[in-house]
Formats: structure tokens, sequence, C-alpha cells
């Protein structure tokens, strides 16, 4: 057990190089080299985990899409915005996420398979649009997979833009200016009405999911 | 004036060598080198021109803004959906502005400003949005500024989406799916009912243009 410990432990600990890795040099430019020195563990401990630099992109990849632990909510669309909320705070926050993002956006990670990042996000949104479309929150007319695709792709635009002018700094409010001009296109009205998307909702929903997080540690231990 | 006009031939037959060296290799790996290669030009042309690899990339992020002469139309909203159909034909046909685009979202491009074209594009918008909001083409709520901000954001992301999972071959689908999630909490209903946003719109539009600066050309010859 105290090995299995320190085996998920150490790959963690490649990953978050690796991510600080890719976040300052990019893919192309990154060595396994440098990441080995930065995360100080041996040759073959890196290779125990990770095959080839794009098995260490692809870990950081699906990084992004880990760790989404949300309570359920009456409104499926809340859920939507959350989710959304959720990784805006991380987004800004977590380097592993900061780094997952910029690969996945990365145009010269030549060799790299980007879309992974994209069809989970996409996969998340149909699902929890399909939930709310069962409910009846939806508008008659919307296609959830259509609605899914928007929303990711627009909101990975809306994230590059406030990179490139901000670093992030406004992302908050572009976000939810981003929410406000979809939302009346897919809810009901008296749904669109009862949603939260003001800026504090990223670090409530943060807090939220870190008790959850919490809570579920302390449940597994006591097990 | 024929030192002139070949002047302007070597400029833009560099622009297009640099073009196709930033699409390639990235900003990050491109050398001045390979662009003069690229380009059959010699040094001195090439240096005579831009002073810098940064000032190459400058000359290609601000093509993607040229040649937008487009035709005015009575609902100015009509012109915000043009200009949007002509850059989607745009990017995928013409190689300067697919560099454009790419370099303007390469976060690798450290020490090069990629904030111009979103600038750009936000002020074409804007400029677009309020002309709208004058002739009651808006919902009353609507903000020009946050709605360019939104639409050019958006747009960037979209066109990475579909980049990333199909190298653009499904752009039109993608853009048509936004401005219908858009534009609903933009446009009063009447004007709404009345755009014309099919996935033929760019073809139509671009060719329209192309007629246009046809014309504009024989205009300046003639004089």
């Amino acid at each position: 057990m105290a090995e299995q410990v320190r085996a998920i432990r150490t790959r963690q600990a490649i990953l978050s190089a690796a991510a600080k890795v890719f976040d300052e040099r990019g893919y192309q430019a990154a060595t396994i080299s440098e990441i080995l020195a930065a995360a100080g563990v041996t040759k073959g401990a890196l290779y125990f985990h990770f095959q080839s630099k794009e098995d260490l992109a692809q870990g950081v990849l699906t990084a992004q899409n880990e760790d989404l632990l949300l309570p359920e909510r009456a409104a499926k669309l809340q859920e939507v915005v959350d989710v959304v909320m959720l990784h805006t705070h991380r987004l800004k926050t977590n380097p592993m996420v900061r780094a997952g993002v910029r690969l996945s956006l990365d145009q010269n990670a030549v060799g790299l398979d980007r879309s992974g990042p994209f069809r989970n996000w996409v996969v998340t949104m149909q699902d929890l649009l399909e939930k709310a479309q069962v409910q009846g929150e939806l508008l008659p007319h919307v296609v959830p997979a259509e609605t899914a695709d928007v929303l990711v792709g627009a909101y990975g635009g809306i994230q590059s833009m406030s990179q490139a002018m901000t670093d992030h700094q406004d992302l908050g409010q572009r976000v939810n200016a981003l929410l406000r001009h979809l939302l009346p296109s897919v809810a009901q009205p008296s749904v669109l009405a009862s949603l939260h998307l003001g800026e504090g909702r990223a670090q409530e929903v943060y807090d939220e999911a870190r008790q959850l997080a919490q809570d579920h540690a302390e449940e597994t231990q006591s097990l």
C-alpha cells in the first residue's frame, strides 16, 4: 500500500513537472531531460510511468477533465454553468489545468492528438444538456450535441483571448458575458431567470467542490 | 512607378514566405534564414522591408484584417454576419490569413504582441454593432463593446476546435451554429428573421467581395 501511494505521488510529481515545462516552453521545444530535471526523479521512474513526450502531454491534457466532482442541482443547466465556472477557477489557479488547456490549443504540437480534451468536454456538456432536455429546461429547437460543441469551442476562444490580452485577469468577466450571450438561445425563460452566473459563482462552486472532495476522501479513509 | 510596384511585390513575396514558414514551424522555431530561403530574396531586400522576426510576424498578423471590403447592407447585423462569413472563407483558402490566425493564438510566441488582431477584430465588430444599435436592430440591453468581445473570442475558439478536430473541414457548420446561438441574444426578432446565415453565405460574400475589389482596381487604373 505504501508503495502504491509512493507510485501515485511520483506519477503526480512527473506530471506537475511536465505541465510546468510544457507551459513554459510549448510542446515542440520541451524535452524529456528538462522534465526529468524539473521532476527530480530518475529516468527509470519516468519511463515506468510514461513512454514518451507525447505520453506525458496526454497525461497533462487529461488532467483538465479530472476533479470535476460537483453536487447535483435541481436545474441541469445550473450544472452546465457550474462546470464552466469550476473550470474557469481551476484555469486561473491550477498550473496543470493551465498547461492542459495550452497544449490542447497548441498548433505547433505536431504529432500530438489534441482532440481528446475537446471531445471529453463536449461529452460532459452534451450529457448535462440531454438531462436538461429531459427535464424540459431547454427551448424546443435545441440540439444538445450542437450546443455542447458551440459552448466548448466558444469557451476555448474566450479563454485564449483573455490569456492574450490580460493573462487571464479578465477571464471571469468574459466567461460571464459569454454565458449571458449563449444561454438565452438555449434555456426556457423560467429556467434562465433562476441561473446563477455572477462572477462570484466560480469561487463559490470551487469551495463547494473542494469540500465535496474532502468529504469523499474522509469517507474513503474511514472505510 | 515600376520600382514601387516591384517593392510592393517583393514585400508581398516575403510576407507569403513568412506566413508559410510560421504556419509550418510556429513562431518560436521559425528562423529568418528559412524565410529568406522560402522567399528567394536577398537578405538586404528582406531587411529593407522588415527589421526582425517579430516585425515579419506582425506583418502576417495584420494581413488577416486586410481585404475586408464588403458592400453595405441595409441591416448592419447582416454586415456583422458577412464579415464573419468572409473571414471564414479566407481562413479556409488563404494561407496568409491561416498563418495570421495561427500566430495570434500561438502561446509559444514569446515576445510577440498577439493582441493586435483581437483588438482590430473587436473594433471592426463594435463599430458595426454600434451602427446596428443606432438603426434599432439590437435588443435594448446589448452593449456593443461586450458583444464584440464575445463574438471575436468565441469565433477564435470555434475555429481552433475545428482546426484541431477536422483541419477546418467543418468550420462552416460550426460558425453557422455559433451565430445561431449568439444572435438571438443580440438582434431584434424582426431583424433576426431577415439575416442570411446559411453555409452558402460564405462563398456568396467572398464572390461579392472579389468582384468589388476587381471593380475598385479597374476604377483606380482608369484614373
